[in-house]
């Protein structure tokens, strides 16, 4: 079984990301499923804005598309600022929005019998926001979220350390994101075994 | 396989819900495949407003989280008031806060292994929001949402008829709500097959 | 100038409410600012679901509609649950619906000219998707939201601790509920020196 | 009087954008109003991720910032995708992110005294959504938000013509457009005349 986590912090390598930090709890729970793992962070690509699949020119999100269609899991991990999901995810979710109309052979849709998390940081307040508004786009998009697929570390009230400069509460977080690990790997191998049939 | 919808409309029987008329919709499509369906418009029943699974005193929420309990399919309908979802379907997923922490003998979680969808109407905007807010706070309760678990008809911009007040695009909404039937289906079939283990 | 704060608690007195503890504070800092402040509790009165001003039979929301209108600034005050405002906060909204279409004799929309506010609490997460939520249906309505009229205590991540039982942070949320008081009161006073005019 | 228009589509010029087109309803309002309107198409700046004023290296934000401080109106102007703001706006808020903490010589932050709008489009739903998030990261930021300060054409159920490609229901949109100018401007006039004082 194969996973994509595509890591939407603002900041491009080597900068530090908080939100890398709790995904490698993730990341290290799916590995220890036995589940092949692959991590992107998007701004290290060139992504163009739009909601088609290719832009051309020097469009770096087909190889993107593909990596997520190579996988049965797909985990969203993002920082959040202002409340709500960091900009790059929702772009990412603007790329996706392409998904919703590509069909495999047997005309089913892509995104369908593939699961998907989230993983959440800020240093103050939303995650549940941020993990509906993701959810909530990949259920549009054809994705399956299985129960608590998700895990976040955000700490307030009112401004606060970022992740990676405590570790308040850093259990919780891990324990919900070895939880997430599980839930996604169990769901995606019932899709596996007996998939939602194409569209009548 | 048995489905439970809960109708979240604002207004007490004999009055006609528009939620209600699209519902049925997705009640047929589901009763086509096979399954067992029952439904409850929530204001009929005395239901207080807390966060705890039987507050005594005549509260009837006991015998519909019982109903949860007993089906394997939840789908929430509700209509749109003020671009968000009724009070009604909020005061649902109150009630249903404490399964959180419920469990079964096994040790797992009573949510697990359910799968929800929703069903919004309105007459001018904000159905997707609905179906996140709602789907978001499900998924945090344990329940598991399928791909494309949700139809919606909310006609805008600005005031218009309401869905029982015009034939258009109901087209659109009844296939929608059929694929809603199906995925849900699917998805309780696989996890009834092959379920969520309990939490290690 | 006077202020009224409806607090949008799932319990009824006399059972004690974070929300209005942290409310208080508001409160005295709206009292200190010379504004008379009157506080009701939603659940303490018979309010029944519905989006008109009076549904007859016992209820008591146009008590608290014209409390609404006798008043220049508004502040809903509202628990946080499953990560979303209240049900009754929602419930609150759906009543002052009916205030979209209500005019003053000079063709003036009700709800305009008057200002408003939020405060959260939780003991996890959500405060700023509840203030988004409910000052985007303040705003439907017809009321103005001044700069940063709001204040919250939610601590997560994960469960902990409610606002009355500990101190953590208490300092930033009272301070940030002193500004909030201070900015409700002069955009208040602005629209009153000079209102908005009737729609032309 | 100067407003700012930001509109936050996808495409790059000279791409056709339905956000515009309905974005030159309000500037008309404003321009009748006797404001000084400039227009922002963010996607044809160079505008990296991040939240400070100045990323450097070519970075183009700190002449929109300019621009913000320069007028007295701000207009966001955004798509709707997926649901939810395009991630165009976002980013623009995370750019704004610094502006919290940025203060006027008397102490005052940037944003306050300021108002804010909103304007939307979209193919399907999403509009009250879309304000809300914008508008409750502007409240964060310091922005005032005037009574019934947005506009929208969103057109559902499901998949249906851009707003330039039908006259349907335009006249609604425009209308509430031309108010959503007038109480801009009214507030702003009322905040010039009688500002929110600086922070005790």
């Amino acid at each position: 079984m194969r996973a994509l986590v595509l890591n939407c912090t603002l900041k491009k390598s080597p900068a530090r990301s908080n939100t890398q930090a709790l995904a490698d709890v993730v990341i290290q729970a799916l590995r220890d499923l036995q589940v092949e793992v692959s991590v992107e962070r998007v701004v290290d690509h060139t992504i163009p804005f739009g909601v088609e699949t290719d832009l051309g020119d020097g469009d770096e999100w087909p190889r993107l598309h593909d990596a997520i269609l190579a996988s049965e899991i797909l985990v969203i991990a993002t920082p959040t600022w202002i409340g709500r999901p960091a900009s790059v995810a929702q772009m990412v979710l603007e790329r996706m929005d392409a998904m919703i109309s590509e069909q495999n052979d047997d005309g089913s849709y892509v995104a369908y019998n593939r699961v998907a998390g989230v993983v959440v940081t800020g240093n103050e307040d939303g995650a549940h926001h941020v993990i509906s508004e993701i959810a909530g786009g990949l259920v549009d998009i054809g994705f399956t979220i299985p129960a608590q697929a998700w895990t976040y570390w955000n700490m307030g009230p009112g401004p606060g350390p970022s992740y990676t400069e405590t570790d308040h509460k850093h259990d919780w977080s891990e324990s919900t994101g070895k939880t997430m690990a599980a839930n996604l790997v169990a769901v995606a191998a019932a899709l596996k075994a007996q998939p939602i049939p194409p569209a009548g």
